[in-house]
């Protein structure tokens, strides 16, 4: 069960994951490196500048920690890691053009560098790459979980794609889109780790259903903090998903409980790059209004309390218990 | 040895290998079909507005003649045909964004229809159903090859992209694009058909090779051909590679041999997309004058040649005799 931590601990479940998988993310991150590398310069320039821009691989810290939990040496774990995480990074390439992001973790995006084309060929190489290194653990039924993983997620961010701007959106396409784009890949990245750390099927199953739902829960509470989170507090960036024209589920949630005059206010600001201050605040006083980031956050915590309780069928241990500590810490940055 | 064809056969090699592929291609284009499917609906409207926009499927009808040379029943090549189609598709999809090509086989590119973010997310789709067509086959020698594949050319077109107008690129980093960016896919597309097909490690080798120096010989054409080939005849799209500042080996010949005046006129034209028909003619004229189409061809040749020695060491059959044939047709069309 979720409870509210009302002190902060010492150490994040994160720091505790960080040093639990150290080792083998050290061989997890000179993988990274030596796969991104080409005699074609651009290739490891680019690769590496979104690579080493401090994303917290929070993915493949995953695949080592599910490998780690049912105990068998990491070997090919090493192998998935990376290809979990080539595939992220290739993901956000696209992503950034598709969305004509400017900036990503803090620093301009890498299409602002190199521009959309190299961004579109060096996350098609990273692909490749990330391939080719799944291949060579010769296992074949994790190749499978990561190859439907990988189409699936490009259907995801298809389906977003046809709906931006869309006011019919439902909640079911909302759900159906995050499953898609973002959960079926923490899914996999847990899976795939299970099934190399020796799991049975049962183990194999209940680390699909953590990865499946802890990734649902991230991305609810990603849609929600882009407004600013439970505390609707306003910063650079948010509104973005509203001037993208991203049905998340906040704004769902706003347009079908909003009055006439309130989905008139969403309306006019979604999809609108230009929208002002004004109007994000504006729509972020609807969806308070109706208690659409609060229920957001509830979607999230569910998700969250299937995550752990997923784990729940293993049998206790310390990785355990931390598994379900990250959940718990994941879903309570939003407050 | 090539021989100059006089009076046009009744059936073309490529009639030929269509009708001796028939039966597997019916399969094949079903497969297809039916993985270019999704409850997206944009996905299957654009993937299939680029899949039957009448390519002649010359990759995976190599698939599939490469394992009947080799007497085995198609099995598995059905899978690794359909797989390679996906992988040229998906790559044709991202190359009109990277390129900002306005038309693809007489067409206008999907691009021009569905947008740019739609092609480069239905291109990642393909690519992910290409892998499930590969992993169902549970063959992981097979994915060695095409997942390598893979990254090179991704790796080839991101090389293509960075020597973009670069007046000092040397016939080598050509020779390096086109191997990657072309040669790459028909060489796997030909060594997994053999492989499917029962072929030792001798016939293995013997179909990579052919497929390599096959996939060199015909971008070496099209390139030839995109300044009108050897006769040097005009057309609608003459001087597009110039136009984007591709450097094909014309143009870097004729830049290597060129006066001062005349590079000076290539480099005026070289990557300015209004660069007007008179401009091109003028550059085709030095191209002429040097003798840098004719020389292209040449190499193409080179490369034919390399192609039917390497069948030479198989036992002959009719298979390996228009498999052969195939190689001459494909290069005697830019005459």
């Amino acid at each position: 069960m979720l409870t509210q931590i009302k002190e902060a601990p010492v150490a994040t479940p994160i720091d505790r994951l960080l040093a639990t998988t150290q080792a083998d993310m050290a061989e997890v991150n000179a993988l990274i490196l030596s796969r991104a590398n080409s005699h074609v310069e651009m290739v490891p320039e680019l690769a590496r500048y979104l690579i080493d821009s401090g994303g917290k691989r929070l993915r493949p810290m995953l695949t080592i920690a599910a490998a780690q939990l049912f105990g068998k040496g990491t070997g090919i774990a090493i192998n998935f890691a990376a290809a979990v995480e080539f595939m992220h990074n290739a993901t956000l390439l696209h992503d950034d053009v598709v969305d004509e992001s400017d900036m990503r973790r803090g620093k301009p995006a890498a299409r602002m560098v190199w521009g959309n084309k190299a961004s579109i060929l060096v996350g098609d190489f990273l692909l490749g790459q990330a391939f080719m290194m799944m291949v060579e653990t010769r296992d074949i039924d994790s190749l499978g979980v990561l190859s439907a993983a990988s189409a699936v997620m490009a259907e995801g961010e298809v389906f977003q794609l046809a709906k931006t701007g869309d006011l019919t959106t439902t909640p079911a396409d909302y759900a159906e889109v995050i499953r898609a784009k973002t959960a079926v890949l923490f899914q996999a990245a847990c899976e795939v780790g299970a099934m190399a750390g020796g799991a049975d099927a049962a183990g194999r199953a209940a680390l699909a259903t953590y990865g499946l739902e802890l990734g649902n829960g991230f991305q609810l509470v990603d849609d929600a903090l882009d407004y600013g989170g439970q505390a609707g507090t306003l910063g650079k960036n948010t509104g973005d998903d509203l001037r993208e024209g991203k049905m998340t589920l906040p704004v769902i949630l706003a347009l079908t409980d909003g009055s006439e005059a309130e989905r008139a206010t969403i309306a006019a600001a979604l999809g609108d790059p230009d929208a002002t201050q004004d109007q994000v605040t504006a729509v972020v006083a609807i969806m308070e209004r109706h208690n659409t980031l609060a229920r957001t956050l509830e979607q999230a915590h569910d998700h969250a309390r299937a995550a752990q309780r997923a784990l729940e069928a293993l049998p206790a241990s310390e990785m355990r218990t931390l598994l379900s500590d990250v959940v718990e810490f994941s879903v309570l940055r939003a407050y």
